[in-house]
């Protein structure tokens, strides 16, 4: 099938690529360069060339510490809603579009769940997710598109932002800087950037409809991720905890129910995630001493 | 104040213009021979040039019929969107949309209210409207702009689109034609459209923020208008009820708790809905004989 995929030269979105050409997909990429989604004229023109059956779109803006809530946030679903009205209208047949935890109400400690969990997001970004799936997930019944919406917990692998954390630790560790650290007491779900492409793959091949988490359904600790790596790297003299004060306001755990990604769309993941750090520790060694 | 109105020219929009004008504003009509809102550079420009401290957004598709499920909803979203960041981005302060009772679940009796009915919308022009509200509402606190959304129910009186009922049915008995009707029993709340303006004009004159239903909170079922009218124009033994089947699918009555525009905004209809009912009767006589 001919896919487009946005943010295809993303983080994310180089690994949903070749993942979906290992399906055998002929997979357009459209990043920044190629491009604007911010000119409708431009994407329709784009989407009547292409006339692809099959659409991947993960491109937002995201911007470390700034998407949260930048008003870029109103122009990327207004781009989003015009690219899934040209998909359409251009024979348009099967889509996935990147969702985020943050859709969620966070702040009780169950696992999140697409049919249980109230949809109570806590920032622009989580808001205007979740109301572009609102109205596309309506639209795509009167319109014959299957439309399924992959939420996308933390994320972790090579070629992530610099500024972020694992990224970040890993530098100052090997450089033989300490690190200083609040308590890591925050629980979250990592799963590891290939994973995510898979599944993202695994989801657009099935015939799922609706929300579903694209996640590891492990809970860890920020600290025993920041201890495992350390211990890797064997540097776990150099980590100090406690000794920065805490976020404020954030929830003390944030990890998805993947009952939906293993009964309905067949895919969990096979390595652990410990294992996969140990891994991304390897590439950003390499990536360093290049 | 210097007041962009969208959808200036239309049913609603005329009689939003003349009350804010009333009120002193600097009013800015854009209808559709003035701009298009599907052309994010053009509304931008016309947005940086005017430089507006106030907007009332009422343009959308309104072709009756079609309106509820035309994928052209998510062009209006995205237009609107677009519209609003453009505003704030160029200085704007206050601002006012048009919602709808479509964005609340309908179906049971009680008077659909701003904080206690669910928004669980039927239609793709509840959804988008809904998912708009959700959007601009969070983002508003951000950008410091002061948004408030108003839900138009039914709505009647002067320059309606004469395919729709009361037209429709004025037209039939002058010209002396039998009316088939249904039972006639769908409870509804109807608002006439110059005092819906004035409305509109409050609510923007006002400090609230969030949804407020625009409405006449009076419940009056289909028959009883219909009567009436057939009884102003003593043609009422040409109307026959119960000759049609009754619609499917509908709810049986829609009507608005007006306490919050009554207390919060401090605005009430002063006219009864039969008398202004009387008035629209005069002005469709009036201009048919034109």
């Amino acid at each position: 099938m001919k896919v487009i995929v946005t943010g295809a030269t993303g983080f994310i979105g180089r690994q949903v690529v070749t993942s979906l050409q290992r399906c055998g997909h002929e997979v357009i990429g459209v990043g920044r360069s190629q491009i604007n989604l911010f000119d409708p004229v431009a994407v329709d023109d784009f989407v009547a060339a292409q006339k692809p059956k099959g659409l991947i779109h993960l491109a937002w803006d995201t911007t470390p510490g700034v998407y949260w809530e930048t008003p870029q946030n109103l122009r990327w679903t207004a781009g989003s809603l015009l690219l899934f009205e040209s998909f359409a209208r251009h024979g348009g047949r099967r889509a996935v579009v990147a969702g985020t935890s943050a859709e969620y109400q966070w702040g009780d400690n169950a696992d999140l769940d697409e049919s249980k969990t109230p949809l109570v997001a806590d920032s622009l970004y989580g808001v205007s997710k979740n109301a572009l799936h609102q109205i596309l997930a309506f639209w795509a019944q009167g319109v014959d598109v299957s439309l399924a919406w992959g939420r996308i917990f933390c994320t972790f692998g090579p070629h992530e932002k610099e500024g972020r954390l694992i990224p970040k630790l890993i530098a100052q560790l090997q450089r033989g800087k300490e690190f200083r650290f609040d308590s890591g007491s925050l629980v979250r779900d990592f799963l590891y950037v290939e994973d995510l492409g898979a599944a993202f793959a695994a989801l657009f091949e099935s015939e799922v409809k609706g929300a579903v988490n694209l996640a590891s359904g492990e809970a860890l600790s920020i600290r025993e991720i920041v201890t495992f790596l350390s211990e890797s790297l064997r540097q776990s003299e150099k980590v100090r905890f406690d000794v920065l004060p805490d976020p404020v306001g954030q929830a003390s755990r944030v990890v998805a129910s993947i009952n939906r990604l293993t009964t309905e769309v067949g895919w969990t993941p096979e390595i652990s995630t410990r294992d996969r750090l140990g891994q991304t520790c390897s590439w950003w060694i390499d990536e360093m001493n290049k």
